[in-house]
Order: structure tokens, then C-alpha cells, then sequence
């Protein structure tokens, strides 16, 4: 991706790839971007991590309780911030979605590209 | 940064770079999150690009009126994503504030890390 580029917010350009989970990805030469918008039907995800990818997530909306490295549970809400070093589990998560929509909107930053997400 | 870690949004770790601009970062190995919290008030922006970063921005509230490699102007608003190259010249950029805090928020992400960011 070379090109300046600019994508409206449109909930139709979001993929299903879990039941419950949609999302949409962007892809830039170095780092990936997950867009996701959650409901709180979901399962809990699994518990584990990427070797070749550290990843930040700031939630949008609604919450996220999870994991990260530790037993210890945490509850995160909008404006919150997370760091997941390469390797590091994270996730058992349950999300609580925003009373608007039902949903948790995550943005999941990773570094370098996640090669699955190219085509995603 | 290698150990994992968890920030929880608050308005007093933000930091007034410019009048009327809040920003709170967040530096990995390789990228960098810029937290913006911006003022309507503000005057507009530069508009310039950066050599060594490619850059993703995510409007999570309020709006942004911006030029993005191009004399074009274009309205964003929440859920809204950009893509920069490196070296694509941007901004030149308005904010309208979100009626709840009067504010536009932005995350914008860049790959590698910014340099100067290390001192933010």
C-alpha cells in the first residue's frame, strides 16, 4: 500500500471471521490494523500469542475483560490502552458491549504486517 | 518497552503540545501511537509530511477536515481511517469538536517508532 488512502466508516465493509466477531483489516507497509466490532454473545477467545508480531489495542466502545500475561483478570473501557509484547499471551476475553450497539469496537495495532491479515 | 501494560484513559496524562492540542503517546518497539485530543478552537494545522514514517489515524470522536496528498478537502468523522506514506504531505486540518467534550479525538499510528516520541 503505497497510496494515500482514506475509508469511511460503513459496517457492511466488515468480515465475520468468528461468530459474533466482525472485522476489518488495513494493511500499511510495516503495521496492520483490526478494526473489530464484537458482540457479547461471543465465546471467550483463546488465550495466547503471536512470536512475530507486538500489538497495542485501544478500545473504542463498550468493554473488554480479558488477560494479559497474568492470571489476573482486567476490565478495559473506552480510551483505554493496551501492550502485548511479542509472544505474550493475551485474550479469555468476554466483552460487554456498548449499551448503543451491543458491540465492543477493539482497534488491534500490529507490528510488523500480520501476514494472514494480507489476506483478510 | 517489552513488558506488557495496560493504561487506562485519563484526561491528566494528556499533555497540551500546542494550544488547544492534547496528546498522550504510546511508543512499542516498532510503531507509535499519538493520542490526540483537539479543541475546535484550534488554529489549522501544517501541512507536511514525514520522511521516515508511514501513518494510519483512526477518528474515534468529533471530526476531522483535512487534506491528505491532495488539494481536496475531506470531512471525517468517527470510525474513519487515513492512510499517509511516508513523506505525503497532510493536515492543513480543521477539527469540529464532539458536542459531548467539544473535542475531536484521533489516534494516529506510526511505523517505525518517531524518534522525537521518545521524549513525549
Amino acid at each position: 500500500m503505497n497510496d494515500p488512502d482514506i475509508w469511511h466508516y460503513d459496517a457492511q465493509d466488515f468480515r465475520e471471521v468468528k461468530p459474533g466477531m466482525l472485522r476489518r483489516v488495513f494493511n500499511g507497509n510495516g503495521m496492520s490494523l483490526a478494526f473489530w466490532r464484537i458482540d457479547s454473545s461471543t465465546p471467550r477467545t483463546p488465550y495466547d500469542g503471536h512470536p512475530d508480531n507486538e500489538q497495542f489495542g485501544l478500545i473504542i466502545a463498550g468493554q473488554l475483560d480479558f488477560r494479559l500475561g497474568s492470571d489476573d483478570r482486567q476490565l478495559l473501557g473506552p480510551g483505554d490502552v493496551y501492550y502485548a509484547p511479542q509472544n505474550m499471551p493475551h485474550g479469555d476475553s468476554k466483552f460487554i458491549g456498548d449499551p448503543a450497539t451491543g458491540e465492543t469496537w477493539i482497534l488491534d495495532i500490529f507490528c510488523p504486517v500480520r501476514e494472514e491479515y494480507r489476506r483478510a
